[in-house]
């Protein structure tokens, strides 16, 4: 067994990525040139497995500072195509990113309210893995709607209509397709250096002028207190405003749900009752705040409150709704299909697929709704196939839930408090469903909760960090 | 972008390999089960090599405690086929490991010396790679020597000789040699744990009685002072006991070189001097202290000197001659070439390929050696072809260099101190060749030197450990 594998010269040249891994394995702080040599190594292949697992691993324990994560930002977004815009879109082009929650609906009802306020909307989005949705699985409820748009056709899309939902391009940041399918894999998901330049590679080969993130804390989120999640915030907030582009984040609260519909298809009927004006209050802060921010970074409006306004205007006025229309037709849906789901008085289930069966859950005693959990009920309709356990599986896109009462409110024992909607039972879920539910004596606890939209991350203030 | 990965019970079951990663990532000591099902999976090639990587970088940065590499260990050994020895050899069987030196020609000579005193020596040794040689790559400049010997011709071999020197058989721990090709690549060599893993695990499954190891330290060794190489030792002593094996450990010292012939043949040559009584003093030291105390735990002797004694007496009466002429015969050398190079007054270079070129390098002043630089020595050799850079490349085993010095002496200027065998000139070569002796103007320093043997463990002291 050699255990002496001191290098020639020749040999340090040819073992260059064995020396990278051993850089940062030893807390080393890789060099430009070093992290380009990592990711085009990833890109072309010529990095072994085994050799990318044990990189990502040394990364997850010994971290990267601030230069590093912009590098590996960089050369991670020019690993692949860039996309490129009409220069009289200078300043507007804009998109959001949320690090997932459940019956997170926002992207169906801000980026068609961006469109109408005048801002090019290129959402690139993903799909549902585990127990948090994807916006493509939600979209493609809908008949026809097509998701896979190339660069020509988003840019055509966007000129015509001003905002699309699609998913990532094969062209677009390739270093991260072979990273993220392996993070999964190797344990190596949750390091902040990698997430970050996973989430700011991929906007930044939009060509980005606004980028807001929702970044979730709390019971059905990645990070169950605001510390940690607002240390990913800070870091996505300063990486984006390297690469250029006005990044800034709010923290919002995941206890509960989104809205009071989980579940593809509800989802999407939930969408369109809030682009017809009958939204649910958290639903439309959030839309409001996200959509308030990036109008301010844009410059279309001089603050938040106008910009939040001016978000809520579009919405409550139907612009938005008449966005999202146009928006179905140029990604496939027919016209008349179209113009049905956003009509005042339509039949949802004449489009969408209803599942076969609906059940509703009861209150077992009299008292005050203190909790709803969303994350038992979401792994529930992950359970009954709303959503997948690996990338690529069908999923159902009728399971789902509507919650028919809301925290804080005065229940009597047998009200529906949640209505089910599923094709094929699976023993003990219903059961385990009603646990989402917590109800008590008086309504303190309800009252307690503070607003969805804890705290807010400008980019100037990012700059400071 | 789903980074919520929280997971439902089946999703643990298949996802069990992940969060074995993620224990050790997190510092977590493995369960017996959990490093039974890792060694399972490397096996069976279900771990995917990005995982492989990920573990072994967690393993190296989080290390293990003493009971995970006692399981790891076991569970490499039984990965594949483990050997059976007739029970009349029972406590008799014995093997040496070494950690890797320059001009290391000590299992030559010792194996044959084990078998002159009765023991059994199924030893297994490796190939050569970057500055260090390879015991095979040795033997196979005699014409005729087969290294690669199956179980059963082994058994064979060491019924009718009492030794052998050969390869890994396939069946051999399959772990290890998954493991050991990608650690490497990962920069994961150096980890106390997987280096006593895969060492013990290749030791157990030759079922031994008993065996020592020569673990170097000093300039040309993977540690450079005595306190690592100590710790590596003792970790090896521990696992070793554990498994089953009485084990003890050498600490010797690995500045120059062992004896004064580095190369394939000369140092064949000069092991071949060795058994005929002619061997330089630090071999000889090496050899009787290695094999006093295997002498020593198969309970063949009483006192380390009385192994020491037996050993060097059958070096010097020419039974170890013998029992090397006898194994040669039976691993493929044909009988009168194997008597022919073990006669007294031989040609060796009628048999061993004599290298096109020998070039006489001279003393450049006046004074003493102080000293000669194995670590030098050894590269410059290989970069004339004596070594490779990589698994399965050829090698030319004429290549070569003989000491015509040692630390000490006085020498003039011009006189020749070290004689070069090579085919094909590399530029500069001879040049950095010249920088390994230093010439002083006392003696100082090289009388200064220690003994090549600096420490012993026992293998009683290992269980205090």
């Amino acid at each position: 067994m050699p255990l002496l594998l001191l290098q020639t010269p020749e040999q340090v040249a040819m073992l260059s990525i064995p020396d990278l891994i051993k850089k940062k394995r030893d807390g080393g702080e890789l060099s430009d040139e070093e992290i380009k040599l990592f990711i085009r190594a990833v890109t072309s292949k010529t990095m072994q497995d085994s050799q990318i697992g044990a990189m990502l691993m040394a990364v997850w324990l010994k971290g990267m500072v601030s230069t590093e994560i912009q590098t590996l930002t960089k050369e991670m977004m020019s690993s692949g195509q860039v996309m490129s815009w009409p220069d009289k879109w200078k300043g507007l082009t804009v998109d959001k990113h949320s690090t997932g929650g459940v019956g997170d609906k926002v992207s169906l009802v801000l980026a068609p309210a961006l469109a109408a306020c005048g801002c090019k909307v290129p959402m690139i989005s993903g799909r549902g893995l585990a127990h948090t949705g994807g916006t493509l699985d939600k979209l493609e409820s809908i008949p026809g709607f097509n998701t896979q748009q190339s660069a020509d056709q988003i840019r055509d899309i966007l000129a015509s209509v001003g905002c699309c939902i699609v998913g990532q391009t094969e062209m677009l940041v390739p270093a991260d397709r072979v990273l993220y399918a392996l993070r999964d894999a190797t344990s190596t998901v949750d390091s902040l250096p990698l997430i970050t330049g996973s989430i700011i590679s991929k906007k930044g080969a939009e060509s980005l002028s606004a980028l807001v993130l929702d970044v979730k804390f709390g019971r059905a989120a990645l990070y169950k207190d605001l510390q940690g999640a607002k240390q990913l915030a800070q870091m996505l907030v300063e990486a984006g405003n390297r690469v250029g582009i006005k990044t800034a984040a709010v923290l919002s609260r995941m206890d509960g749900t989104i809205g009071r519909c989980v579940g593809n298809s509800l989802e999407v009927l939930e969408s369109l009752e809030t682009l017809k004006g009958n939204g649910p209050a958290d639903l439309m802060e959030l839309v409001n705040t996200l959509g308030g921010l990036l109008l301010l970074m844009t410059g279309v409006v001089s603050s938040l409150s106008e910009g939040k306004k001016k978000i809520s205007e579009a919405v409550i006025g139907g612009q938005a709704l008449s966005k999202f229309e146009a928006m179905m037709v140029a990604q496939g849906v027919a016209m008349e299909t179209a113009r049905s789901l956003c009509s005042a008085h339509t039949d949802y289930y004449s489009i969408l697929r209803k599942a076969q069966q609906q059940l509703d859950l009861t209150v077992p005693a009299d008292g005050v709704v203190v909790d709803l959990d969303g994350l038992v009920l979401a792994q529930v309709l992950h359970k009954l196939g709303a959503g997948r356990s690996r990338a690529g599986e069908p999923i159902n896109h009728s399971v789902g839930a509507e919650l028919l009462v809301s925290p804080g409110q005065r229940v009597k024992k047998g009200e529906s408090w949640l209505r089910l909607h599923y094709d094929h039972p699976v023993p003990d879920q219903v059961a385990l469903l009603q646990k989402a539910l917590r109800v008590g004596k008086d309504n303190k606890a309800a009252e307690g909760e503070s607003s969805l939209v804890a705290e807010l991350l400008l980019p100037n203030e990012a700059h400071t960090l």
